[in-house]
């Protein structure tokens, strides 16, 4: 069922240990590198979770886990690899020196996948001798369980490697999205960015606690997008007279002064510490694990609530079942 | 149990239908005024979803469900409400001249609460004769499923108004949020159109279509929205090394160039005929019946999972439960 047998991951943060996650529970061989003295330790913290969170999560057949090996070198990690997983820091000068490692063992037809979160894949690939194999797959985190991957290429991205990638991500219960045109963050980014830098001024601005804001999301818009996003959601709104009645209706509110869109407030010390205090203050009773396991828990039970109605991520994790049960069978 | 026994709604499209379905299905009787020649009929419309929904959403007892009684005018719907709930197009002029028409037969000390996404109540409330007991009450569609309702006091509300309408809303199975300090749009009304500006522009530049981005909505961070929001999600993201570590690695990020965040899109009708160009083709086949049959299902499996886990609007869901078996027992 696999399409590949033989993974590298390069960098063990917390996207790419998630990566290995994923990896793994779909029978694939995994190589690391990342030169923390502790990455073997955070990526184990992580496999837990994941192992856990998969388990609940799959209700038929899972396939045999697939092994991780740490490497001494990034050379050493990819020289087997069919695709390479680069999650390092988000800095252009250490990816392309990261690539350049890459390229001196990989195979020359080996996929380079950057996990970047909104570099443009044209800069990434500027200095490779095979850019045509490199692209973005950006995913969220936890990307155990999360579907979407969003695939973008940059001018020198072949369309085979954009095919490869989706049969890829695919295989291992992703959803792919292959986004069309090059732009810095991509999509999704975009948009939790523009919350990002609202969600700061509502705090700053004493109008909202990081509770309160949370609270916004959660109880209200954020079950809508859990499964329809904005347009249809927008759409449903409008009721029969449709999508043109809603615009027509909302589309003047863009000229209020609804959000704070003409600047970004500035990250100084004191609303670091406004932020960090509050956030202690909403959630410092419980650990970060205690968290992620809350999160998993929440997201497995959505997931599957989803599934049930067939429906958006629900549908992807059916699928995936499906194959993972054809898989079994036919073995 | 219910707080209140008798409430008025002044308009009946969606969001007064809505909160007309939420008071009934908690034997508030209600009282309405609508002018247009099919309120009836488009009111009909929602309680059919919401009479559905509730069947399927409350495992245990539901109250027997309350009145619905046409007015011929706003002063006859609100002489006996003890709430009189005012969702009239968004316009000050139009619901300044409600509130007077109103204040001619309302009791003195009876609640009058406006739906508005964002007009600030300090303004809604500036002629009014009794003012004190006006406040914002901002409901989420569909509103008789998510239990969010942002409160809003203006300059001369009073803090018994406030405290009145949270112990109103908690008693109909809803999670009201006190916004303490007055904006426009509140809070959950910014975020959401920031995303929003963001989405028009995605689909404007030829980025994404309608689809892409809701995909890139619900396959993503939309399904971590439906239980965690904005900075507890990120608190996770940051690790053991806690917020202040995510705020230093992610800071830098809001200066470059991830949001259209200098200007609006100009609300062109290209704009317009490209957007429901897109959604047609997106979800053309389905009816908008269809689509909030589809939506209300989803919603209700996702509160019922969330409440198996005891967080955020399952947690809501399951205390309200618990208030109905109450009541059902006290009788």
């Amino acid at each position: 069922m696999t399409v590949i047998k033989q993974a590298a991951i390069i960098g063990g943060g917390v996207i790419g240990a998630g990566w290995i996650s994923r990896l793994i529970e779909n029978s694939i061989d995994v190589t690391v590198y990342d030169p923390a003295d502790d990455a073997a330790q955070k990526v184990d913290a992580v496999l837990k979770n994941s192992r856990y969170a998969y388990g609940k999560l799959i209700s038929g057949p899972r396939p045999a886990e697939g092994s991780v090996s740490f490497c001494g070198s990034i050379a050493d990690a990819v020289a087997n690899a069919e695709l390479i997983v680069e999650s390092v820091p988000e800095r252009l000068d250490i990816k392309q020196s990261v690539y350049a490692e890459i390229e001196s063992t990989a195979a020359s037809n080996a996929l380079i996948a950057s996990s970047t979160s909104g570099i443009m894949p044209s800069d990434l690939q500027a200095k490779m001798k095979h850019p045509e194999r490199l692209l973005v797959a950006h995913p969220f985190n936890p990307v155990y369980l999360l579907p979407l991957v969003e695939l973008v290429g940059g001018a020198k991205t072949s369309l085979e490697t954009i095919e490869r990638a989706r049969e890829i991500y695919h295989s291992v219960g992703m959803h792919p999205l292959h986004v069309k045109k090059e732009i810095e963050a991509f999509i999704a980014d975009r948009l939790l960015e523009a919350i990002w830098r609202e969600s700061l001024w509502l705090v700053k601005d004493g109008i909202a606690t990081t509770q309160d804001v949370d609270d916004a999301v959660r109880y209200g818009f954020g079950l809508r997008y859990a499964q329809m996003g904005v347009f249809d959601t927008y759409r449903v709104a409008g009721g029969e007279a449709g999508m043109r009645h809603f615009m027509a209706q909302f589309g003047p509110c863009l000229k209020w002064p609804w959000t704070r869109l003409m600047d970004v407030p500035e990250f100084s010390e004191e609303l670091v510490d406004l932020i960090a205090g509050q956030s202690d203050e909403q959630s410092g009773h419980m650990t970060i694990r205690e968290m992620e396991r809350i999160r998993d828990d929440n997201l497995i039970a959505i997931l599957q609530a989803l599934k049930g109605n067939d429906w958006g991520a629900g549908k992807t994790l059916a699928r995936y079942e499906h194959q993972l049960m054809q898989a079994a069978n036919d073995e």
